[in-house]
């Protein structure tokens, strides 16, 4: 049979199967956009003639990553805002009051070509301006599930001192809305559905009841998912609390909000029960370990909602908060904080820190049937990675195989030489295939500096950061 | 003055000072193995002329990182034993007990290179058959603080069942010995003082007090350094009480062992009263992140020492237990893991962190003189790193300047394209100048099957890594 691409003689991870799939002098047929065979290098080359056949002796096949929860758009302020408490006001907002939808769509196509140099092939993408955004994802030919930010309080919320109850403006939530409803109408389905939409209601705090409960309508009747920040915060909490007298879960778990459908976002401040209860009523968690760690110094209840059954998916979360958006970054994060937080270090093994990144996420955020393993009639979404590299060296396979927990501890994402999605390369030899890495690199640098200059007139004076530039610290 | 070398337009972070020293529009002279000067680009421009200079523009220039607890050799059997309880006899010795000294070499050279790719300038190398891998230091052009690891136990140690007290053999122990002596007396000073030596007695628990007494009065014979693990794990602990009633740290200030020639590494075990102890007596402290986090679960208190006023520097130590030997990763979990122990998002800043991979670093192991930062009269070991890699991406300056954190939360090592040391540049364009990487590798690699197919023969049958295997997991 004629297909396009073969990848013979390789190490094929297929995340098919309870653990990694692994399967040794494995190949792959591609055709279209589509996977056409995953067997022994041997019986593939039997089968079929392809277009263009690739020697991969020595690396390693696997499924595209999954960033199950990323803001592209505020890449553009990366790293302004670290070690400090209450991160978003002190450190973030300053720089991000700046921000134009213009800055966010430059600053998401940096954070996108960032993520594919290191395996990210689906990203779910969370921020304002997504209709700004959403392109890159087209012009890139990454995998995109997107969501605008819908929220109903005002732009100047940075400025609110902490303790005080958000106002809600009915007429934001509205427009907000509709953003999110124009961006489903366009995008839901785009690009050989490539690009697919969710509802991206910010918070349980951020927002009326009423309006939740429109978005969560509406999420029925174009049959995708909510993505929602639950739990992210002791503000949220606070919020929730003066609001309705109820903490964020319990207050979702009344309106029917937890269930599969949602994607629960961080569940920082949940306690065991409302772990539990999350993961019962079959909503998915995700976990952003980098983000959450250097943000608020917590490792969230992630081990605890897999042990209650639920369904989980890692996520870096925006560059201003964790700096970097990597999924080897993610994996080995989650394994070790939840090694270092129960004290166990035969706790949360390599295989399920990669399963959190492939399989297991497509399902937590609707894209099991087309993702995340490598089996014929799924997409053919994959990364071609170099065991030669000495980060991965040397590959043993006998009597323990050891390419896994290399993966997962050990791989920086550099070795990541080719990327696939859709059946095309979107990089090979580690050079974006699709976009000039250097002009969108130098457009977001722009971009940058007019948010830097504006930021010098309104960083408030006291700030500890500032304190910090002047004792030489930064 | 004419110089070897001007290195021009870059930010240097010279790590001079209190903080990091950071320089925009700087420049570094480099005449012979020394850096000449450092100053404002305009002034090196005018006042030297080089018969190399590299404009530097959109690129970092900073010290080489210091990794100050690395047991090279053991980097051929990376990634066969995570994940489990008792990492050392479980996972790791069914290999161990088939390498040899030829493997160790080879396992060395991959483990160097992998360091240099990454940044690395200094290795503070700890390691049986030292004699035999040493010579990688001298070829590859790295500087190196070598000691050959000093004990009394048989080599089939890690059969002896957990529990039972180590039997001493005097003669192993007088061997070893002399093994670092050799050392001391062939390599130290070496190579224009590139190399240097240490003595390394392998812990407190696996040789008797005279023995390690004599190790003791060699290192003040030699005027240098005792590198040794210290409390690094409840073994250990429980021997020493078995053996003498007494906890480590207790035993080695009783035997006048705590002081400023002491590397104390791990401290895993350390109580506070123990850790303070260490800090105040003068000995510093080697603190190894991601890989007592992997093996323990752990987070050693690398805070509580420094706020005792102690002297400390990070270390990457083995790659079968942490996996990878990349100091941007140790800043990073160092960083991170202290956060989360202390529920403090404000605790360990960025440029901490980086301190402690250079001029603390450099302190600690007694190279303070020598290298750790940019200044004139010191050795030139220097990285070059591009700022334009999308995960440096953008480079902010004002009002806040986001290249440390940036470097420390979100760098993979990738970025750095350059390493200078002694004067010489040993990589350049991300490409070793003074070996071949690919023979190299080749080399490790073939080592590596060799162990493989000797460990097939004695892995435990109940092995809980083989069920692993069995069950699709690796």
């Amino acid at each position: 049979m004629n297909v396009d691409i073969i990848i013979t003689n390789a190490f094929v991870l297929t995340m098919e199967g309870k653990g990694v799939g692994m399967m040794e002098d494995g190949a792959v047929a591609i055709k279209d956009n589509l996977i056409e065979a995953v067997g022994r290098s041997e019986d593939i080359k039997q089968s079929y003639s392809a277009a263009e056949e690739i020697d991969a002796t020595g690396k390693l096949v696997m499924p595209g990553l999954i960033d199950a929860h990323i803001h592209t758009g505020l890449a553009i302020v990366r790293g302004v805002s670290q070690d400090i408490n209450n991160w978003m006001q002190e450190g973030n907002w300053p720089f991000m009051k700046h921000v134009s939808a213009d800055h966010h769509q430059k600053g998401s196509m940096m954070n996108i070509i960032e993520g594919v140099k290191v395996g990210t092939t689906t990203f779910c993408d969370y921020d304002s301006h997504m209709n700004d955004i959403v392109p890159n994802y087209a012009k890139i030919g990454a995998r995109a599930r997107v969501a605008e930010l819908i929220n109903e309080i005002p732009a100047d919320i940075g400025d609110i001192p902490v303790g005080e109850l958000y106002p809600f403006h009915a007429e934001i939530g509205d427009r907000k809305l509709q953003n999110n409803i124009r961006l489903l109408e366009q995008w839901h389905g785009a690009e050989n559905g490539r690009i697919t939409c969710m509802l991206g209601p910010h918070g349980p705090d951020m927002m009326s009841r009423e309006l939740l409960k429109e978005v969560q309508a509406l999420a029925e009747k174009y049959d995708t998912n909510v993505h929602m920040h639950v739990a992210q915060g002791d503000r949220e909490i606070e919020q929730m609390v003066k609001r309705y007298g109820k903490r964020s879960i319990p207050f979702l778990d009344e309106i029917g909000y937890l269930n599969e459908r949602l994607l629960a976002v961080h569940l920082t401040e949940a306690t065991k029960e409302e772990t539990e209860l999350v993961a019962k009523r079959g909503a998915a968690m995700i976990n952003c370990s980098g983000s959450i760690g250097i943000i608020d110094g917590i490792v969230p209840p992630l081990h605890e909602f897999i042990e209650a059954g639920g369904s989980a998916a890692l996520g870096s979360d925006q560059a201003p908060g964790n700096n970097c958006n990597n999924m080897f970054n993610e994996m080995k994060f989650a394994a070790i904080l939840n090694k270092v937080k129960h004290t166990d270090p035969a706790m949360f093994p390599a295989h399920l820190a990669l399963r959190l990144v492939t399989i297991d996420a497509a399902e937590a955020v609707g894209l099991g049937e087309e993702v995340g393993s490598l089996k014929a009639g799924k997409k053919a979404d994959l990364l071609i990675v170099d065991l030669a590299e000495p980060s991965l060296s040397p590959v043993i396979t006998s009597p323990i195989r050891n390419i896994v927990p290399n993966l997962v501890y050990s791989a920086k994402g550099s070795e990541v030489e080719a990327v696939m999605v859709d059946g095309q390369f979107i990089m090979r030899e580690r050079r974006l295939q699709t976009v000039d890495e250097t002009n969108e690199l130098q457009a977001a640098q722009a971009a940058a500096r007019e948010i830097s200059q504006s930021a010098e007139c309104t960083i408030h004076p006291e700030s500890v950061l500032l304190k910090r530039m002047e004792a030489g610290e930064l």
